[in-house]
């Protein structure tokens, strides 16, 4: 059996934490005079009681020693708990969700996908808009940390890649995601003060700034205007937005080390490097397509074009401009840029990087293995050989993370919902992106037209792309709760 | 370099198969008083001549020890350079096609793919009718062949676990196939002849139970009426066609076992058990979907549920009934099951059961390392442990063939084609299964309305899915060529 304690300690501890940040937007509502601070108060003092009782139920236990097992449970249940509580004001405030709709707009918080039920958000009193912001800010450091402490160890799709980047290989996960969150949580902080400055240098609202610069950093997406960034019509927001949201979506432990005077590091990193190439590379198809297609010219052209390609492949799901009329190839190009996703050890979602670096390094090896049978030709990453075990669990990953794919957008078309916005539902939501596509989801739509089990369906496939699909599906093997 | 010779001696021997074997058609036009006698004639001249000069040119070099880089230029050769002279009686003959649709209808029979460009196909001489069937019946007993052959030694997605199956395991290619194909060979016609026997007792005229026969064991699915299995209105053929398509999907050495007496070999095997699970299991959803939505039955909707997915999946492509206005999840049902295909060693296309089973227990396996990290997992085919090797070769193969699948479509889309026709057409080229959905190629359409591009890159698929990716790509890399 497993013991529960230390999972229970633990999940205090976050609760009352969520609760107590539930007074920030009680106090906001307080100072703009609008929406309801009772409702923030009274959530953040029943967060905070469930949260001490079960810090109070777990306490005796070791909490240091916790072990993988336990450690896989704490994860999925960290999300799905927290999104619980995080709902509450929801329901409760003037957005009066129920609570299909307020857990789905919490965990797509959490999850930092920023897909959202919510609409006429220009009018929302601030508290609920600061609210959602938070939710994207904290779900952001907490895969940042996660990725970094918890999946290699738990050899997540090939990160046990990352294991090397620590020196304690121990199976002890606390002491370590202590010492690597203390550097992250410090750059996460810097980089969103930063973006927030930023934004409100180049003329956005204090209030605006703040909630816009951790929905980037996180690459959450979460805006306070139904028109997202779009609503600013400033091409130095856009530009401030593009730096920002690629901040979010690099390793973030690499910014440890530039700060620790070791730039090298930053701009030979083989996943940044690749990711930064499709960036371009995407960015210039995308551009010569908008030209041929006679829909923007010059600096507007190429300014949609990195804005778009990088919006959608660090996962944040900002939108400055409605690309949905702009028709094939672009359609097709900007949903395979979905898929991708960004680097691990970021906020962003999607493959990541280094996946698509040891799929095409395992291919080419494949074919090569075909020609010269005797031949010795291992895969490899960054220029060095890597383990059998790794490019298998890639491999393994990357099978499933399409067939996932591929079950929830068929299972959302059998739910009576065309084509388009079945697949762009599922990979938005698998890879936390945000905006779909189509005319019931696409970028001036919302999720509120869809109907309750698909909710809880994306709801899920959020946790599940969140917590990179194994994480969570050990849960449902027998085996992983007889030991 | 690569000594072309013995490649040059084997085409020409095929060749001149091909040429002689257009005499039938003339004949058959001969007696019906229909088409055109001498398209075929002069075709089978110019055939047989290039065949002739072919074998000359090479037949001094030593055919017997043609190695492994010889027999894939072969491999993709045959198929390639075959179409285009199988093509020539149907752009002059009455259906006077384009080279381009010609090819494109050639590669679809010598595929057993099945997707036409021809219509009017009742009214059509008998001669054409044959010809297409002739296509299917030698495109079906050569994919055999290879994969039994030669697709184990070239270890192709996997395939050198059927390496075992055969005690030779020198790399010498054609003593191999020889001996090999004696007893397929004679299994192919004997089953054959018994479907053409059973569907003329079901009423079919004589030369539409052989035409269908020919179709039906090569799985490849050309009838000889616009309406298909469909014109028929008989129960008993399509039940005759259920079984004979199964006949066609299953792995024709084992035939050969069981006409040894071995019958136990074929109740055993492990793909074979697979196989027909998924059958009967996706013929019960079919079933209750059709019960629910009202669409048919009992032993209506029982016989087309067994009839669709046993078509689709076998890859056959008849059509009993049209399905497309079934609606989800009917349609993404049959979507899947074109994705499966049935066994190794088969006419049938896909997939293939036995890299599903692969896949399967690989994901299991992936999951069962996650939680316990120090436990080992051999990935396990038919009960036993497998090795490293296949497990990687079949991860790398179902990816390419997912993403083969999603560049074709996408590239069909980027052509100004809608979703599904893009998509359908892509699965159904290189699936090898024939008809696609949607308004332009759907079931009561044809492939006459896409435009050349399109129908060359299709064609092209329909030879990358029947040869097994691999072995058409790794003549696109350098390397092959270099040693
Ligand atoms: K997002
Ligand atoms: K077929």
């Amino acid at each position: 059996m497993i013991d529960f304690r230390p999972i229970a300690a633990i999940l205090g501890v976050l609760l009352a934490i969520l609760g107590t940040t539930m007074m920030i937007p009680a106090l906001v509502d307080v100072v703009t005079g609008q929406g309801d601070y009772i409702v923030y108060a009274a959530s953040a003092v029943i967060t905070a009681f469930v949260g001490l009782s079960l810090w109070l139920a777990g306490r005796t236990s070791e909490v240091e020693k916790l072990d993988l097992r336990q450690a896989f449970v704490l994860t999925t249940a960290s999300w799905g708990l927290l999104s619980a509580f995080a709902a509450i004001p929801f329901m409760w405030a003037d957005t009066a969700l129920t609570f299909t709709d307020a857990y789905f707009e919490a965990m797509s918080g959490l999850t930092t996908t920023g897909a959202t039920v919510i609409s006429g958000l220009d009018h929302r009193p601030a508290g609920v808009l600061i609210w959602r912001a938070f939710l994207h800010w904290y779900g952001g450091v907490g895969i940042i940390v996660l990725a970094m402490a918890l999946l290699p160890m738990l050899r997540i799709g090939g990160m046990q890649l990352f294991r090397a980047e620590s020196s304690d290989k121990s199976e002890k996960v606390l002491p370590r995601a202590a010492q690597l969150a203390k550097g992250i949580v410090g750059t996460y902080v810097l980089l969103t003060v930063a973006c927030a400055f930023t934004y409100a240098f180049c003329g956005m609202s204090v209030f605006d700034a703040v909630a816009h610069a951790m929905a980037t950093i996180s690459t959450g997406g979460f805006s306070t205007h139904d028109a997202s960034i779009g609503y600013f019509h400033s091409p130095a927001i856009e530009y401030a937005a593009i730096f920002f949201m690629l901040s979010g979506s690099l390793p973030f432990v690499l910014y440890v080390r530039v700060l620790a005077g070791d730039f090298s590091r930053l701009i030979a990193n083989t996943e940044v490097r690749l990711f930064l190439s499709l960036v371009i590379l995407f960015a210039l198809v995308s551009f010569v397509e908008q030209v041929r297609g006679n829909i923007a010219h010059g600096e507007a052209a190429m300014r949609h074009a990195v804005f778009n390609v990088v919006t959608l492949m660090s996962t944040t799901g900002f939108i400055a401009v409605d690309y949905t009329d702009w028709g094939p190839p672009t359609d097709v190009l900007y949903f395979i840029v979905m898929f991708l996703g960004a680097c691990t050890g970021s906020t962003a979602g999607g493959m990541k990087s280094f996946r698509i670096a040891i799929l095409g390094s395992a291919l080419a090896q494949h074919l090569r293995r075909i020609i010269y049978p005797n031949g010795v030709f291992p895969v490899r990453y960054g220029g060095k050989p890597i383990g059998d075990d790794v490019v298998a669990s890639v491999l393994s990953f990357a099978f499933l993370y399409l067939a996932t794919f591929l079950v929830i957008g068929i299972v959302v078309n059998a739910l009576g919902f065309d084509l388009i916005t079945s697949f762009s539902a599922s990979i938005t939501a698998l890879a936390n992106v945000g905006p779909g596509l189509g005319p019931v989801i696409g970028p001036s739509q919302n999720f509120a037209g869809l109907p309750d089990h698909v909710i809880w369906l994306l709801s899920f496939a959020m946790l599940l792309g969140r917590l990179e699909l194994f994480t969570v599906l050990v849960l449902f093997l027998p085996s992983f709760w007889r030991r």
